[in-house]
């Protein structure tokens, strides 16, 4: 029986900081991110990638909202700026992957979905929007922006770089397509999926479905899609090979294996940081206690190891 | 045997002329449309939908431009820019299908695929590039992009709204995962693909693939992606109700139904416009000449008639 992993690539699989983001760098980010999870292939994994649009959705969001001040374009919401990156980020995933594949020899088809992923209108998160997301405004811009959107909530920049609109981060309820996803994955195709945490979408009155203002943490809708379909193993893909207790302290430890009830532990504990690790340590709770498989957490660069990164496993 | 239609919208599914294009204009014109394909899935049609996207790649490459302009981020080529309208679009009309299917109590699935089509790198149009696509450009600002793209092929707006870019317009090849849309298809999915006419990729030295500066015509796309599945019937949506010759003048004739012969005809006469009516009939053309079915040009408002439209027939 063909094992099914989900992988999720961090953020670096395609921007990385200190570059300048040309297409050329994200072509070669993202051959280096492709050939990474080679050896994933080559055990003959069913695989369904999913991956972050933190820089990409800000850039977009930057680009609507610059044109809309001198162009009648007009600027579009969040759900829409996050579609537009699962469109880009998705095609150069999907063809990087081909052409990895093809210089290796492998015959596997490479396909890229556009993903929703409903969430709760009613969820308390949109009661206590947090997450910052796009660009920085100066006042004059935002007080021009809320004329047009009123009631938009922006926070203050601490660092004096002006003011930023912060969104809610809604749990993921259900991923639209999994099913089409599964089957796709299962058949051999390698799936390319749920970018960006998927696109935020409510259940409104009539029973039907609109998008939404909001950003879903990409490995807790990973999480959620590698609990849907039943995933052997679990891929969370950062830039640190493990996770670390007392992390960048003297007694930083690297954590080989760990049980969930000592990944809860160290998450009570405050060993994990909000906005990065932590999510990340939810996301892999959440996959081992609903299918007793394990997570992995760890660089694209290990994967060659079997023995790679941290894993999270029942008990 | 269930019949498979390939439904090719035209430009004014999305965004209309003598509107904003705001958010929720869109969402209205989608919702309209998709109402309008209903007769079709009602008749239990496997459905593949494709769909242009002239006005929103010109959108995006001016946000790409302008903000390139004024902040560190980059502009990408126009493949991305494709890739991101195949987002947006594709999310939007998934969206809105599944809304009007719904409220009309019918149960199918939509799924919408980014997809790359091949041309060939020594396509002939590469050496005449004639479409123009974009922003308009100042000179001063012709001349810094040129600066950082040497060779971009411009031409001067002869009414004097500046200068614009022009690309080639290959000829369709391959549709990559067309097996992918079409099982999806045949297994009851609506399958939403081939935006904008596709993400143009041609094949480098290496047997390896990489997006390409052009666009390609979305109706000769969606022709070969219904030749490709042996679809049973090809609608080109339009803003007309039918195919006219003689079009707006005194001896003006809709035409109800044409063979292949007829078509070549008129297409040779220059009866229909180039940029316009003329690769549609192209499209229906090769269409009928490879399954010897039939292809139907309308406006999606007719669809609730089964003899709506111009049907263009083999003999």
């Amino acid at each position: 029986m063909t094992k099914t992993a989900v992988v999720a690539f961090g953020g670096n699989a395609i921007l990385r900081s200190g570059q300048k983001g040309s297409y050329q760098e994200q072509i070669a980010n993202i051959q280096e991110t492709c050939e990474a999870i080679l050896p994933l292939v080559e055990r003959g994994y069913n695989l369904i990638i999913t991956y972050g649009n933190g820089p990409q959705v800000g850039n977009v969001m930057l680009q609507h909202e610059i044109t809309s001040r001198v162009t009648n374009v007009l600027a579009m919401p969040l759900d829409v700026c996050v579609s537009e990156t699962q469109g880009s980020i998705g095609y150069l995933i999907e063809q990087g992957l081909r052409n990895v594949l093809h210089q290796h020899n492998i015959q596997r088809n490479v396909v890229s979905l556009n993903t929703q992923v409903l969430v709760d209108k009613n969820d308390k998160m949109f009661q206590q929007p947090t997450k910052p997301i796009g660009p920085y405004y100066k006042f004059k811009h935002m007080k021009s922006f809320l004329e047009d959107n009123p009631g938009t909530p922006f926070k203050e920049d601490p660092k004096g770089n002006g003011w930023r609109r912060v969104v809610a981060s809604p749990h993921p309820l259900k991923i639209f397509n999994i099913d089409v996803i599964d089957t796709l994955a299962k058949a051999g195709h390698i799936v390319v999926t749920i970018g960006g945490g998927g696109i935020p979408i409510v259940e409104t009155d009539k029973g039907c479905f609109a998008g939404v203002e909001a950003v879903i943490d990409k490995d807790l809708s990973s999480s959620l899609a590698a609990v849907s379909v039943h995933a052997d193993e679990f891929y969370i893909l950062t830039d640190v090979p493990k996770i670390y207790i007392n992390f960048r302290k003297e007694n930083e430890q690297a954590l080989e294996q760990i049980t969930l009830a000592q990944a809860q532990q160290y998450l009570d504990d405050g060993q994990f940081t909000e906005g990065s690790m932590a999510p990340k340590i939810r996301a892999a709770i959440n996959f081992v206690q609903k299918t007793d498989n394990t997570c992995i957490i760890t660089n694209a660069s290990q994967l060659n190891n079997p023995n790679c990164g941290t894993k999270i496993i029942k008990q």
